[in-house]
């Protein structure tokens, strides 16, 4: 049988309904534990008006930039306001992009309240034992996960039910892309301005323990574990996925030119399976009495996968028109980004050999500490990057015999497949900074040493989960661009038949313009990288003056004299006004070259750039995050007795190199995903323009 | 007039007679200087002796690395001896190819003498003032100058008029390159195991000052200097030249191909004009008694500009065939190197402000020296990556016009251009280390404060223009290896033609093949950096060890009693060996992946990852050099009284900052132009096999 629009908008919008009832379920489930502890309560309303204060002030910010935005896109898309004779795409392009940028906001905010909500309480439940408290924490990080996924599917079937056609769903992408590059980058400036200078001056230089409360900038780096890991990882991971869907069905909706709406379909129905596949996995999610949080993690991850693999198999079996080839590409994609996953791990985890040799090479001093950890972050972007061709070329031959265009469509729903068990990444990643400020509040609440083991071991869990998914999540943005790329040239040669010029069959690395494009392309990354990591350098080194400053004129603050408590709230401001100083122009500055280069060479040079751009921000972002990981973790595993232990030269050495790595892997790395999606898709959607007007195109 | 095929090479070998004869002069001028200071007489035989014996065991593993190449060549190419009718190809090129390695040995080896002669000369002369000791030191790196480049125009106008045939050049330039990248290698990680080692020990954890003769390592520092940055950069510039002018000349073959010499001879001439500049350039190198040393060195770079533009716009106007826009090509592409020396400058300069603000940035403790030193090296790449771009297109635009195949030989035309000074530049270049060598011997043979002075002032115009060549070399590789992409091409159309097969136009990015290259290409850089930082970790370790043993053993050492010697030969022996067990691996990894992605993925997937390890070895080169540079000067910068001055914090943060750099600017960076020119000869003279057997192709 072949599935009717109808049957397919249904089921989209009941498993999007399913998804929102069971998060629903889930938050309640979450808000009736209770904590009880006076102190807990105290400092988790800290971070939770910190965090809402800044999400606030920085949603200002974007609001404006994001009016400013839709004006320009009002006058000039899809094509400029004198020139066409359709108003409505104009108006429908600019609502499609505002309701992008709003739902991305909204799925933020929701990560924020429920993170704020689960942390105090899985903190509470150290007490009762690690069951309890992973449930707490497992199933906050789940209300996030469904919510994203949920707002996608529903966003991207309603764009499209709507206007019916895939170029306003680029629109819509790009809302959600834009806001999330500039979320990204505030939240990652802020939680590692607050992370990195409370380690420097607690750790380092007081060698108090992390999250005392004598440290002034404890609940800013709280807050931060919200503001970054939180709501800005959940505002990329969303961007990734509908960037993904949104390319698959610019392609597919190219191919469905005939009026059918079959390769349309099987985009949502795919889709739709993942977020129901998810849904099971979540409800699954059990973890023993003294079992292990990380197995627990894993095994709801498999199980997510088993479901999407048997059910999309099952569907494609059932109705005509699904292809199995293309099931092929996307099960090829989800097995890579299982696959990268892996090999991540292996670069990231103490218990391998790459963690141990950087903290046996901490042993000779911080610069071994630096080099060895730059060496095997280079050195893991080969895996990766490996398997992001592997997986491109796969897809691309499996699909090629389907006809043409099919191709692109097969990398495309590789990338849809990758990210079909996104709905559970998203809950496992979340569920890392909860159980990190669950540790952060058992500590400052003097829950005792039990709990906080218990704290410590939920927590730990969640860096390896979190490495994991990073590498995830970069493989798929890998793809899910290089689908944008097939999208760009799609869009390019519908303008160059308008223009009764000829098509573009490719961009040759031989044509001087792709080639100009290409240099310019690549370095991008390097530079945006840089510009945000200069921002947590210049942001960080205020607030680490302002904490001595604290201690010095803060009297009994040092000794930690009861009653005593440092102004925690000049830490979070300064956080926060350096954050929404540095949040615009990186972001800002990535747009800009990429008009201007359109603008200079023309629709093959921004081809060029658009690879450039793609090639260097793969290498540069699993460079940053794997290193990043991996200091991070032979920090943790010196702190755990080894090659010194705590306070040896080794530790010392260690802490400058997972300092280094906070911006490596929280501020920069993960950003880069979300710059190479915004310039992919600003490309796109002025394509026609570049190709009207251009210097040398 | 139209040049005669005769008249072009007379003229070629005259230059290259009258370059070896002022060199076998100035090596007298210098040689007759005397050295009477007992003690640095001493320490020089020490370091001549040190570099001698690794460079002897160097040439051993490459010779027997050479003749197994030369083996497989003998079989395989041009064509396979099983297929071939004319064994006598493969003959020519085993033969080309060796002839390429023993040049470039020969260089090496040359600038060792040199070098080892003139640091003990000019150390000595310090105490007669600045002008005799820049003279010499000037001097003696003209000698290896005028070599490097007087065996490259020797090597290639023998190879086109013996053989005749441009594809054998590519053999040569092949020969030459191989050799380059091992001795780089090994060069690289022998000294920065010695300086890093001999820096940490000393001035870190002693706190004694550097070249302190009780330091174990100091002699294998100043070893180091002589294997690492003269040799290994000989044999570096030595392979840049010859492969831009093999590219070209492959290309000029091809426009040629009516029986016409013009394109050939105009590359010649061009190559023999600048090696007569370069000429005049060094014999109008003069200092004022209290002259700059790197203002003097400047303007003998301007005088050789100069006098190459206006006889290379005469050559063009009175030669017919030569073409202005040729000319034009080869301007843009000098005049770009300049600019991107002048960028280079600008961030590695402690009179401009990067360097002053990681200076301030390292008084917060190392994580931040590190974390802006690596921000402003990504952001330094922009411009470099801009330049380059441009050059690629202008050269591009200007030549199209002239016919088919015109553009790509005007890219290499401005490589041509850009490298034409080379000369120039590889004698300022080998005139650093020699009189870093001088700084270090004016201290060990205690010649006072005033003579150490002058060796400071000598040694900082080295490091200032060291800097700068370094930026030139890395751009002049890039526009080379563009043209070596465009022979690459031309190579496959040969033998595709050949084949009956149809030829190829480009290699288009949306050509899975090509893409799959290019993810594969990109990474190769990435991790062979990786592989020579971590050879220089692991050594350097072990020769901590070595150092710190000494220390504990030898009684007497640590407080300076007279009489008492460290044994320097152990630490020459950790450095030899060490650098003799890492140099192969990195490099063979990166050919070994050349032929899989070319067995795999066959001509089209190759021209993709020529392209991909252009694009991220141009990014991480120029961020490497650019973030050591900044590091080694910013230290300097503090040393020299800011920001708290020697033995401050923000100094010792500040020489973990240098510590890394190390191995970034004088290991890894400029290894990669190497790398990549070695892949791009590979595949160029694989490139029938790749075209006839692969998986995918």
């Amino acid at each position: 049988m072949s599935p009717s629009q109808t049957s397919v908008y249904a089921l989209s919008f009941i498993v999007v309904v399913a998804a929102f009832l069971f998060a629903w379920y889930l938050y309640f489930w979450v808000k009736k534990h209770k904590t009880e502890n006076e102190r807990i309560r105290e400092v988790a309303d800290f971070i939770k008006s910190g965090a809402n204060t800044f999400i606030r002030k920085e949603y200002k910010i974007l609001a404006i930039f994001a009016g400013i935005a839709a004006i320009i896109i009002l006058v000039l898309l899809p094509e400029p306001i004198w020139q066409t004779d359709n108003i409505l795409s104009n108006v429908s392009m600019a609502v499609a992009y505002i309701f992008g940028t709003v739902l991305s906001a909204v799925a933020g905010k929701m990560g924020i309240v429920v993170a704020t909500l689960s942390n105090s309480r899985a903190a509470e439940a150290t007490k009762k034992g690690i069951k309890p408290a992973f449930m707490i924490g497992f199933r906050g990080g789940a209300v996030m996960g469904l919510a994203v996924v949920g707002f996608c599917l529903f966003g991207v079937a309603a764009v499209l039910l709507i206007f019916g056609d895939a170029s306003i769903l680029l629109g819509f992408s790009f809302g959600a892309s834009s806001l999330a590059l500039f979320a990204k980058a505030g939240g990652g400036i802020f939680t590692k301005t607050a992370d990195v200078s409370a380690d420097l001056t607690g750790k380092v230089e007081l060698g108090i323990p992390e999250d005392d409360p004598r440290n002034p900038a404890v609940i800013a780096d709280n807050v931060g574990d919200n503001v970054g890991d939180v709501a800005g990882m959940g505002a990329d991971l969303f961007d990734s996925n509908v960037a993904s869907m949104a390319a698959a069905i610019v392609i597919a909706q190219a191919l469905d030119s005939n009026g059918s709406f079959i390769n349309q379909a099987m985009v949502l129905v795919y889709a739709a399976i993942g977020l129901f596949a998810s849904i099971l996995g979540i409800a699954t999610g059990r973890i023993g009495k003294h079992g292990s949080p990380s197995r627990a993690l894993n095994s709801s991850t498999y199980v997510t996968t088993g479901i999407y693999l048997v059910l999309t198999a099952i569907a494609t079996y059932l109705f005509d028109g699904f292809e199995w080839r293309i099931w092929g590409a996307s099960v090829v994609g989800l097995l890579v980004g299982t696959i990268i996953g892996i090999t991540t791990d292996y670069f990231t985890d103490d218990t391998k050999p790459i963690v141990r040799r950087v903290a046996a090479a901490s042993k000779s001093g911080p610069a071994f500490t630096i080099l060895s950890g730059i060496s095997y972050g280079f050195i893991s972007s080969f895996p990766s990057m490996i398997g992001i061709a592997i997986s491109a070329l796969a897809a691309y031959k499996l699909c090629d015999p389907l006809g043409e265009g099919y191709a692109m469509f097969g990398i495309a729903m590789s990338a849809v497949g990758m990210l079909s068990i996104v709905g559970m990444i998203i809950s496992n990643d979340a569920y890392g900074p909860i159980v990190d400020n669950a540790r952060g509040l058992a500590e400052m609440g003097g829950l005792g040493e039990d709990a906080i083991k218990i704290a410590d071991e939920l927590d730990s869990a969640g860096n390896t989960v979190k490495a994991v998914t990073k590498g995830f999540a970069i493989s798929a943005a890998g793809l899910t661009v290089i689908s944008l790329l097939g999208a760009y040239m799609s869009e390019v040669n519908a303008t160059l038949k308008e223009l009764g010029r000829e098509i573009i069959t490719g961009f040759d690395v031989m044509n001087p313009n792709v080639f100009f494009g290409i240099l310019i392309g690549a370095a991008i990354p390097a530079v945006f990288s840089a510009m945000l990591m200069l921002g947590v350098d210049k942001n960080a080194q205020r607030m680490v003056a302002e904490i001595h400053r604290q201690f010095d004129e803060i009297d009994g603050l040092r000794e930690g004299k009861p009653g005593v408590k440092p102004e925690y709230n000049k830490c979070i401001d300064i956080a926060t006004s350096g954050a929404l100083r540095e949040l615009i122009p990186a972001g800002l500055m990535a747009i800009i070259v990429t008009i201007i280069v359109g603008f200079v060479g023309g629709v093959s040079a921004i081809g060029g750039y658009l690879l450039g751009n793609i090639i260097s921000g793969l290498l540069i972002a699993t460079f940053m995050s794997n290193s990043g990981g991996l200091w991070d973790n032979s920090k943790k595993y010196i702190e755990a007795g080894n090659e010194g232990g705590k306070g040896s030269d080794a530790h010392k050495a260690a802490v400058v190199g997972d300092t280094v790595g906070d911006p490596f892997k929280d501020t920069a790395g993960p950003s880069i995903n979300t710059q190479i999606t915004v310039v992919s898709l600003v490309a796109s959607l002025l394509s026609a323009l570049f190709a009207s007007y251009s210097i040398l195109g």
